[in-house]
Order: C-alpha cells, then structure tokens, then sequence
C-alpha cells in the first residue's frame, strides 16, 4: 500500500509541476508579455492546458484511482485529498473531447486581448464575437457533463459547482435572497440619511511611483511577503502564483484614483497571503494552493474589506500616508480617508463599489449568467440586459460598455459562474470575523499594527491546509458550523449603521 | 515518407513548446521572481529540463532518426536541419544519465541567484562552492561524453563545440593568436598616441525613469519590434524569448552612467532583432530560433558596436537625446559622445569594454576556462589566476572580485565555453559589414535613419534562416565564404587608426 502511495503522489507531483509552471506563464501572459507573441502563446497554453489535461485522464491515473479505492476510509488526510480532487477531474474529464479542452484554452488566451482592446475602446461588438465562441464552447463541454446536473437543475449548476463544491442555482437563489432582504433595505435608509461624507479631498493626482511606494508599503503593512510575492502591473487586477513561495499579485494604477489601487492591492494581498500561507510541507505537492473560489474570496475580502475598510486600519497607516504624500494629504484624517472609503452610493464599478452595494453587483452577474446559460438570452442582448439590470438594481445606466459590460476581466478567461464566489466569500470574511473577535479584538489589533496576529489565526485555521479540504470539511472541523448569512447580515448592519448614523 | 516525415515534425514541435515554455520562465526567473520561491523554481526547471531531455533521447526519438536517416540526402532543408540538430542531442544525451541533467538544471537555477548575491558582496568565496559543483558536475558530464573529444584534444574541446559547431582548441587558439598580433600592437600605439577624448562632460546622474525612455526610444531606433519584444531588468543584460513574436530582452540601469545601459540595450537588440527576423513559416517550428552563438554574438556586436559605436549613429540620435536630457546635454555634440564610446583604456568590466580591448577579456576568460577543465587550476584559485590576467594582458589588477572574477553571469549558468562566441562575433560582424558595404554605404544609411533598410539585409542574409544551417552552411550559402579575421582587423585597423590619428 505504501508503494501505491507513493506512486500516486509522484504522478500528481508530475501534474503540480506542470499547473505551476502554467501559472507563471499566466501571470507573464497578463502582464508583461507582447501583443504579436499572443497568437503562438495560445497555441503553448492550449498545449499544455491539454497536457495537464491528459494527466488527469489517463490510464495511469485511472490505475493510480483504482488501486487507492478500496482503501480511502484509511488514507490520511493528505491522500484522501489528492484522490478526491483528481477523481473529480478524472470523472469529467473522461467525459470532454480533449481537443475542446485545448480549444478553449487556445480561446481564452485570445479573449482575454480582445476583451482588453474591447474594453479601452469602450465597445462591446469587438469582443462579442469571442465571447460567443466562449460561451458556445462552455456549453458545448456542458452537455458532455450532462450528467453532473443536479435533479431540477441546469447546466449553470454544473459550472457553480466546478468554482464551489456542492453550490447550486437553488442554493445560490436563496443565499441571494437572504442577502437582499436585508440589503436592499439598508441600502434605502442609508441613501436617505442625512450623512454627508467630505469627498473633496481627494481631487488630487497621485503619480505612478508614488502608487509604487504606497502598494509597496501596504502590502509590506498587512504582511505579504514580498520574499514570496511579486506587484505587477495589468489592466485587470489578479493574484497568481506557483505556491506558497511565490505568490503574485498585480495592480492597476490610475494617477486620479489612488484609493482604488489601493483597494485592489489588499483584496489580491488577501488571497496571496492565502497561497502564502499553506503549510510548508504542502509546497510542491497537489495540496499547496487555496480551496474553493468562495473560501479564497473569504480571505481577499477580510483583508479588503473586513480589514481595510475600518477606521483602525485608516489609523494605523495615515501618518505614513502623509509622509509619502505631505501636501495632498496635510489636511485629511483617518476619520475622512474611513468615511470616504466606506462612502454608499450606486456606481457603475464592481471593483471599486463600496461594501454595501458590492453584492447586488454580483446579484445582476449571477442572475444574467444563469439566462445565458439557460438560453433565456444571446450575448448580443447582453449590453442591454446589463445596463437595465443595473438601473433595475443601482437605479443608473452605466454610459458605457467599458463602464458596463466590459468592466470584467472573467467571461473573457472563461470563468462562467465564478462571480458568485465574490459575494460567498464577502460573507465568510464576516462569518470568520465574528469567530475572530472570540479570540482577541481585532480593531485593537489592527489599531497596534499588529497584523501578523491576524495572519497568525487566519492561517492557522483556515491557510495552512490548503486544498486539503472542502469548504464544508473545513468549516466543521475548525469551526463546527457551516456558512450563515446572519452574520455578514449583523456585520453590515452594525457597520452601516454606526457610519450612516441609523440607530 | 510524407507521413514518416510529418509525425517527425509533429514530435519535435512538440519539444518545441517546452523549450518555448522554459525560456519564458527563464525571462521571469531572472527578472521578477521572488527569490524565496529560488528553490521550487530550481526544481521544476530540473523537472521540465528532464522532459525536454528525455524527448531527445527517447525509443520514439530514435525510432524517427531511423525511418529519416536512410532518405537524408533528400529531405528538405528544415526537415534535415531538425534532423541533424535532433540527432545531435540524441547522441549526446544517450550518453549521459538523466539524473544530471536535472541536477545540473537545478544547480544553475540556485547558482545564479548565489552569483547575484556574491557579486553585490564583491566575495568571491560565497560563489565559490557553487561553482566547484557545477564544474565538477560538468566535469562528469564531459567523462560520459569523452568520446567526442578530437584527437589531440581535451574536454574543452567537447563544450566548444556545443556552442560553436566543429570549433575546437586548436582552431580557437590559432584565431586567438591572429587576433592579438593585430589588437596588441594597435592598442600600444592608441595608448601612446597624443590623442586626447574629452570624458568629462558625462559627470551626471540619468535618473532610471529616464533611462528606461532611452532604452525604448533606441531599441524603436534601430528597428528592435517592441510589439513582439519586452524590454526588462535584470543585474546582467541577457536576451531570450520563445520566437521571433516574443524576442525580450533585458537591461540594468546605473544612474551614474547612461551609456553603459544604452550599449547594452544596442546589444541585446541585435540578439532579439535576430529572433525576430525568423522566417514567418518558422514560428513555433524548432528552427525558429537563431543559430551558433557567434552568429548570435555577430549580430549582438554589430548592432552594439558597427553601428550604434560609429560616428553616424550619435550624430542620428544625439538631438533627440538633448530632448529628453536639455539640460545635460546642451553642450554635447555627436562627434564628443562619438570620441567617447571609443575611448581605448584597459579596464576592468568586459561589458564595457571598448571594442579595440574587449577581445583581450575574451581571451583572458578562453585560457582561464581550458585550464580550469584540462585541471591546471581549481575554482578557489580563479581569483587570483584571473587578477594576474588581467595584469599580463590589460596592465591592470581588479580592485575585487566583484569587479574581477564575479562580473559574468555565465558561469553561474553553466555557460562554460560559450565566452569564445564573444569574439569569434566580432570578428564575423566587421565580415558582415564588408559585405554590406557592397550593396549600400553603412554610414550614409545610418546617418539618414534608415534601419529598416540594414534590417532587412541582414534579415533576408542571416536572420531569415532561423537556425537552419550551420555557420559553415550559411556562410558558403550567402557569401561564398568562410571565417577571416583580415575584415576584423582591417575594420579595427581603420577605425581606430583614424581616431587616434595613427596613420
């Protein structure tokens, strides 16, 4: 048996190293790489994405599944793990063509440049003929899973779970559900206050190398390590990396909107400081990347958000602010920098929404990818669809595309169903910080910098495992409970409530 | 036939695609990886270079070889080259046990961040055991190879020739001596000569961000394609890239001196303009990349030194120089900058060497290396060997080893006989350039900006081949003749004659 193991763990190791080297080539890709190499680029990643994909299907695999079978009960944790995530890829990558898996690796390499051009130009016609493909070849590769969908269910369910295990449109519904019943409201009484929050300040100009610094000095604050850890630059905002030694991060820098740099830094910090802290015997194996979409938003929202979003936070860094920038910021105190950056209004910019809003962003992406993928509507009718969603929801129409449709980066990587996780993971950040605040304060942590503590107990709990378990396994193990949206409901209620003065 | 012949090319694309893959990834391992992911990095490149290894050398390797061998004579010209270049490594590597392989792969990735660090430190002692290993192990790798030592020849003589296709000791020593008989006797003359070159107005800071406009609007001068190219950092200047749509390269910016960035950029563009002047029906074929290193050091040292160290050159770009630095060089004319970036001193740095000295580097490190691998000195005796050297030849003594033994990234890389590529390129460049002076007037072409049109002869020449013939080949196919070093001595000759006033 002891042999079987082994065996088994050298071949996924052969997997690791190839899906390691892809992520690097991933973030060269969407960060320094040159235009006219993109064409041969695709080729190389439909190559080895078909490569990877072979692994996963091949008869030694299925040799390396069978022998392990019969003995899972008794495996340790780390096997049982290995065996879990690669029988899930055997069993549906059995069921794909091999060469639609290189095609749609071969597409989204292509998409992902159409989408940027698309994007600046503001116009969705230049990257709808792509998009088409996409969704038509994710559909396509959908009716080979067919299988995989749940009882009432659609193939939509079937992507919603490749991100979240278990997740599914019934559940999605009514998690949603639950969270605009007590959004949506709050929202109205917030808009109706008669708080004003001072926004002047800020029209100002923060130049490219400064942003450098200030990234820098975050991401150093909140306790990535850039030993382990790399700040590039790309249009869309991404962390990526191979492991636990080297995890990536990017940004984007816009000399009128520092604040909003500064916000991407510590949501991608967050899920670096994730991969960053997998247990070091997990490096190099299968285990040592993070679980689920919605466990990884969890953590780049905490440090977003739970974090960032918080006057301690806005105290502990405005005087070294200051320092970088003693003229523009002479004037500002934490008290303003945390009002305006937790200020409520409808816009048009998921990214850049502030907390309370943020989830009916992801409301209209989930509620128009599950028309796409039911056929409820084309991707030409999706300009239109977008702009009334968002003045059904936001009550404003995004002027254009680039502020509309085009604003994501996902559809055009092919990530059908991953936006969900957005929201999930905003409401694990809250549910862990309400079992954070058992162990110790957090305002009074993060108010004496000591962010390492924080580090301390999110890794210990949640990073140090990596991919070893579910999100369900985890959360019963190192909580005893599963997600309840009470507590990101208690979380925004309090925060808002407080801010906006709605006792 | 048609079909032997197509699953061939299919095989050895594939080979192609991991090699495409590992020079991206050495682009990011020597620019922006975090050094804390060193050792994870160092095995997944012994990983891939394993695969890639183990392609060459494998049952279907040779079962392709046979089927073609017989029909040699007759195959096209890319399907003899990739046989040639493919049944070179397969007898090669049939030789050597794969274990080395990788640990050489592994050695050089951790050697070269020990030779970064040890070259800041200026100590040579912290390099040192890495560098006994991978001697020791290249050593080892020679013993399994012996029989492709020529009579009367050494192991040396086997490294020559992986980097320069049938040169050998003996050849080398007799280009060595037809050199020097013209190099020292002109250098003594310079030096004594009443000549005097103004240096002085060069004593000022270019801040980096300005540098890296210099280094853009020099490599778009002289027709270095950014759209298929990068322009990184890196502590030593290198070039490399997957094809010719993706030819990067790098440089290092010292505040203190523009000029050396700028030749560095004009000699790492003659590498990747060589890249990406490959035959479109080349891309992602194996012969899409360059051929021999002299050939590659031929372009590097034309675009370095025929033209962008030629009194035209300066006289192109000097105003738009003046745009970017007013103040600094309101004073300057082409014909100072000119006198300046050809001013003969022994110095210590082969880099930044002037063109009439930098060969007696290359020779210092050729004698160093054929002691070093026939066992007529150790490793921990380089520093010395190597500082008496450059007394002997250059009537100078480095001030540490940082200056000294540290100053080249090759060893580090296992790049043991690749320094005589250095010089046999300029000896090729200034034959080139004889040619090229039958078609067009160099000067004229230069001083009216056209680039394009020296692009172009050197493309259709050389470039377009990729690396379909050996030297040997492509001279006799494009000149009707071989290797002579009278055009580089009569070039030198020439040059520096008329600017030191010797006639």
């Amino acid at each position: 048996m002891k042999q079987t193991i082994e065996d088994f763990k050298q071949y996924v190791e052969r997997i690791t190293m190839f899906k390691q080297a892809m992520a690097i080539l991933a973030f060269d890709s969407n960060t320094i790489a040159p235009d006219g190499g993109l064409e041969q680029r695709a080729k190389r990643s439909g190559f080895f994405e078909l490569e990877i994909f072979n692994m996963y299907i091949s008869e030694t695999m299925k040799q390396h599944l069978d022998a392990l079978a019969p003995h899972i009960s008794s495996l340790d944790d780390d096997v049982k793990a290995m065996y879990r995530l690669c029988k899930d890829k055997y069993d549906s990558g059995t069921k794909i063509p091999p060469e639609l898996v290189k095609e749609f690796a071969e597409l989204t390499e292509e998409s992902s440049k159409a989408w940027e051009n698309a994007r600046k130009n503001a116009n969705f016609a230049e990257f709808a003929p792509f998009l088409k493909r996409l969704v038509d070849l994710q559909k396509k590769l959908l009716e080979y899973r067919a299988d995989e969908m749940p009882v009432d269910g659609t193939a939509y369910d079937i992507l919603l779970d490749d991100y979240e295990d278990d997740m599914t449109t019934e559940k999605y519904d009514k998690f949603f559900e639950g969270l605009k019943a007590v959004i949506v409201p709050l929202i109205k009484k917030v808009l109706a206050s008669e708080k004003k929050i001072d926004t002047s300040f800020r029209n100002f100009k923060v130049d490219t190398s400064t942003q450098r610094k200030i990234a820098e000095f975050i991401a150093n604050k909140v306790g990535y390590d850039l030993n382990c850890g790399y700040i590039g630059e790309s249009e869309h905002p991404f962390s990526c990396g191979s492991d636990s030694t080297d995890a990536r991060i990017t940004t984007n820098y816009h000399e009128d909107d520092f604040i909003s740099s500064l916000y991407s830094v510590l949501h991608e910090c967050g899920h670096a400081i994730y991969e960053q802290g997998a247990s070091e015997n997990l490096v190099g194996t299968y285990l040592g990347e993070g679980g689920t979409m919605g466990m990884h938003e969890s953590q780049s929202r905490f440090y977003e958000n739970v974090i960032g979003r918080s006057l301690p936070f806005w105290q502990s860094i405005t005087n070294e602010l200051k320092e970088l920038l003693p003229d523009e910021f002479s004037h500002v105190t934490p008290l303003m920098f945390y009002e305006f950056s937790n200020q409520v209004k409808n816009s048009f910019i998921r990214i850049e929404a502030d907390e309370l809003t943020y989830c009916l962003h992801v409301i209209i992406r989930y509620e128009i990818e599950k028309m796409l993928f039911s056929g409820n509507c084309e991707v030409d009718d999706l300009p239109n669809i977008w702009n009334q969603k968002y003045q059904e929801y936001l009550d404003i129409t995004p002027t254009d595309d680039a502020v509309g449709v085009l604003q994501d980066v996902h559809w055009s990587e092919g990530l059908f169903g991953y936006f969900p996780s957005y929201a999930l993971g905003s409401a694990y950040a809250a549910q862990f910080l309400s079992y954070m605040q058992k162990d110790f304060n957090l305002d009074e942590t993060i108010l004496n910098g000591d962010f390492s503590k924080i580090r301390s107990w999110l890794r210990e709990k949640i990073h140090a495992h990596g991919c070893m378990y579910t999100t369900e396994e985890l959360m019963k193990r190192e909580f005893g409970e599963q997600l309840d949206v009470k507590h990101y409901a208690e979380y925004l209620n309090n925060k808002y409530g407080k801010l906006y003065g709605l006792t």
